[in-house]
């Protein structure tokens, strides 16, 4: 199988030999999107192909949106409650129309392994056979085996986190530990909503983290009491990280008195987008700092511009594939930041980017330097073969492999788990038989490599 | 032939395949700097070979000027009239002098293709064989077959598309279709020149707009109007698209109010810079409006600081090889444009970049939601092997090949197009092949893609 | 021998051929940072390993600091005198234990081509063998022909440039010279400390530049002589470039007026961050002036902000591998310098980014049209068999080989010479091989292209 292999005899020979020791490992889901439900009881049953496959998921939908397909027509829910498409084989149909969109991208190579691995489907899908793998689909989802758990640990899924807001009661993460199944399902403590003042809904947020945590937020200190409590529940409950998006990596501290003023405008609704940017520059250091105390991981994934169609996100809301990447500056504005806790060693602050001119500019240099920074996986668009080359060949000579975070799937779509690890596998698989072939390290280096990009790296470096 | 195939023996066998299909297909040429005078005339004839192939190309003097060759010395005309070199024998030689400066480069390779495969030399130019050389190509010249209309008909060329300005009477295209010859030369409405207040000559191309549309511009409206007169007239003549240059993408629609006055401000010759870049940010969008009513297939070429050598600006003028791109940013500044006509069917909008690090971070991610966005090929210094290949390994998985818009050559050498076109060609071909060998298209998919690249995707983003 | 080749056995055999040409060559080093003092006694002898191998060298010892080793345990010196580590075995133990760290690193591939080319030693460094191979290191240390010299003239060293103060007297250079050894040993005139007006130490630097031309400078114009007296006598022992870094490309000149204003304010310690910025601007464009007068060629070194972690920097000084680029602008930036003296033949300005993104976007443009500009190779982070692989992909298509300045090892560790210029030379050979076999060059081209890569370029660039 040369499945990612470079298609050279010798080097596909090798890749194949690391990429056994690979995949005889456990996966490692450090980040990601899955919903805890789906393991909070038994007998979880997933829909129907069109609900499991395609609606949930903008990396899907947003190629055929591309072309001029309206989002209702697959079944996307409007915000409005106007009627969208609900027959799931007219969905199908459509998506199998316009399958050739997905040649040769990486959501193409993932539904082509679900397809053939996971549903033991031989042919391509297309137009003419669309039903008919629909029936196969619909059959396999209503075998017995076909739960969540059960995949779970046929996928040898050794933990799974997921991503929650801070105010979220993690009623779900609760039924798991009081289901007594023993699948390793942790939550990951994601602020955004209760730091971003430019969200209009931020003040309900704010209602809803002095709710959750019993504090009532009137200022600032009170405010981090509340997010340090939430910390504290989250630990409990098993998280070992938090999660911060933004769209710039802006770090910098407010001085105590504007910081309070600041809040109280936000409290009134007077925040100015450049309070925004302030106050979410100032909470990433608070946050730094929590993490020094309280030992949770800090991830940071900046670069993304959300909700780049505005007709797009009042009709249809967040997250469906109109989120843009902008061009990242990290040396500038992470310096406050790790010039206070850079070289702390209770830290381990894991970066992402959308902008690989970064790569080797700015966050392998970084790494290469700062204790506490470690490199997350190539995200988003980039998490696809030519991404994770890229990535490997820009980032590694400078960093180190061990100056990074092994790989995170990063997905809401569960099904997706074992071939996206095989993609990072693979493509990691051949990097090193590259390396190997060409002098650059030895072959029980390549083993020890292998085994600590699809393995170790992510384990010690999320604290698992 | 391995020529541009990755060493490797497999690959290039079925690269082969790939190109079998492809080179099989007319050429289409949607965008490019060819005069359409060549064509009216059923006996043109081409000029000596300096004057056909080194002094009207910037991409071959621009290297010998960069070692230190006067541009008089290569026949360049200066803007005083001072005397140049006129001897075509020895600028010829000059050229062959320094041929070695070529090694490597696209141009190099287009120039030795152009030798052998137009002009039956077999050996590479040099110093020596120079004189030689230059007789071979003069009585190849002097064939009768030797006539642009006959070239077009051999190249097999199915349509071309020049490049004209928004008052130019498209004497030479009227000239084209009155002769009867069934070649198919398109005019492209390109209005940069009555846009760019920045530019001196703004006044006189109003002037000119004025009386080649019939209609007295003395503010906003009727300019709107002579540009929607001249967009009829261009379609009349058969054309299918306009095209935009710009130093950056702004877009940014202007309330009227302070449009006329900026407009008027103009016309007094009291405009600034930031009133340019500002007018043609706002006209970026009220293009895009004609577009959707009137149907044209917008183009935009923008990130080029044009005439940077300020001294040679002044010697020869513009376009000698002093055009150096500038970082590029797309994600806000096409978002005004976007919110109002990305997601319209009728739009279709064909983006060029010269800053590769937008292809994964914006360009492809925005290609791959809105429905209006197609990519343009690999752009200028970017057309070549390598910024191919960078091309489609960037782009491809993110925006899938089916949102970009196939190859364009954008030359003024006309005997360069074949050759520009194989090496496309070529490169997709191996691309495509390693795609296959790495199981990541099947190769049924793999023929479909040849064809689509090298044909279909251009027909069809171009309306042709 | 494969090392560096792409596992392919056609492309491996040719790359071998174009290899054994570049490694027939004598090495130049045009640009470094070898301490002169090693020459200047013919029997100087080098410490232990650990003072020879990891403490002076950041490339090295970054990487464990980057996993939480303090730096003390190194050895390296701390500014308040506290104590650190000095015993070099344990040193060197601790180096050895955490050797896995630079596992496909350039780093990694020199030290372990050190230890086995130049110390014999076969084992891979590990925890187990640690001493042992200090031994083995230590011993040949002992060697009489382990002497810089002697190693000089094993090396095939050409020349050697070295890179000192303006006011350094440079009575190591004067002592070689003066002992009659032949060794080629050339000064460079690196003025940074006496322009950049934010370095604190700048005050005593002027004084020092006072003292050193024998001209007291109090105002611009006498700051200026002192320059220039300086170049004369760096020109008079041997230098044939100079050397100039700074965090952005900004050129700029000042008006007569301002100019002397401000340079007042900075002998009163009155100028501001803005003034530094303005002023190293002007001195740019300032010494391309000299340089077109007195024939030093002129490199500039952009984009690296220093000390970025600034507790590191207070207890140990510069250059401790905290140093990170910035995004860099050339177009703009460059413009006014380029203007005044881009197109002089007369001017060798050779540019050096840490900024990928503009080698095709800005640098190879730029260095294709201009000729007083040459681009120098990969820098510092990317002075890497990917780093290298990238440059030559994406700066040759379009600048051509002969706009570029060869190689340069940059470096202050002696002993990495050889294996750095091996690097280069087996980088080149490969894509060289790559271009034969792809058809994009001929056989006899690139071996010519082989030797000019490995000494050609490098020797006419730098006047040597």
């Amino acid at each position: 199988m040369v499945r990612l292999f470079t298609p050279n005899l010798q080097q596909a020979e090798l890749a194949s030999h690391y990429y056994e020791i690979a995949s005889a490992l456990p996966l490692v889901c450090p980040h990601g999107h899955v919903d805890p439900r789906l393991f909070s009881d038994a007998n979880y049953r997933f829909g129907n192909p069109a609900e499991l496959l395609i609606s949930p998921d903008h990396y899907v939908f947003r190629l055929l949106f591309s072309q001029g397909v309206p989002l209702e027509r697959l079944g996307i829910p409007r915000q409005d409650g106007a009627p969208v498409e609900t027959d799931p084989r007219k969905i199908w149909q459509l998506f199998a129309d316009y399958y050739y969109l997905f040649r040769g991208t990486p959501t193409g190579f993932w539904l082509n392994t679900i397809f053939s691995d996971i549903f033991g489907i031989r042919e391509r899908l297309s137009s003419k056979n669309a039903q008919a793998v629909y029936d196969g689909i619909e059959q396999r989802l209503n075998t017995p085996a076909f739960t969540p758990r059960r995949l779970f640990e046929h996928y040898k899924i050794e933990v799974l986190c997921t991503t929650d807001a801070a105010s979220d009661p993690l009623v779900y993460h609760q039924a798991i530990r009081e289901s007594g199944w023993q699948g390793r399902i942790l939550p990951t403590f994601r602020p955004d909503a209760v730091v971003n003042l430019d969200n209009p809904g931020w003040k309900p947020q704010i209602e809803q983290l002095s709710r959750a945590s019993g504090i009532s937020i009137g200022n600032y200190a009170s405010f981090i009491q509340a997010l340090e409590n939430r910390r504290d529940y989250f630990k409990h409950m098993g998280a070992t990280a938090t999660d911060h998006g933004a769209t710039s990596a802006y770090t910098g501290q407010l001085p105590g008195s504007e910081l309070e003023a600041l809040f109280q405008r936000a409290l009134k609704d007077h925040a100015s987008s450049e309070d925004a940017r302030l106050f979410t520059g100032h909470m990433i250091i608070e946050f730094a700092r929590m993490s020094v105390e309280d030992g949770l991981v800090m991830q940071m994934h900046v670069g993304s511009m959300r909700n780049h169609n505005p007709a797009l996100f009042q009709t249809f809301g967040v997250d469906k594939g109109a989120d843009i990447p902008v061009a990242t500056e990290f040396t500038h504005n992470l310096a406050p930041l790790l010039a206070k806790f850079g070289s702390d060693p209770r830290l381990t602050l894991i970066l992402f980017t959308l902008d690989e001119s970064t790569y080797s500019r700015e966050l392998a240099p970084l790494a290469g330097h700062y204790p506490a920074l470690r490199l997350g996986p190539p995200w988003w668009f980039n998490d696809s073969p030519n991404g994770m080359a890229r990535y490997l060949n820009s980032v590694m000579e400078t960093a180190g492999i061990y100056n990074t975070a092994g790989f995170n799937d990063d997905t809401r779509a569960f099904l997706s788990i074992p071939v996206r690890h095989e993609v990072w596998r693979r493509v990691c698989a051949d990097w090193l038989a590259g390396l190997v072939l060409s002098g650059r390290v030895d072959r029980d280096e390549a083993e020890a490599m292998a085994s600590d990009l699809a393995y170790g790296l992510a384990m010690k470096a999320y604290r698992l």
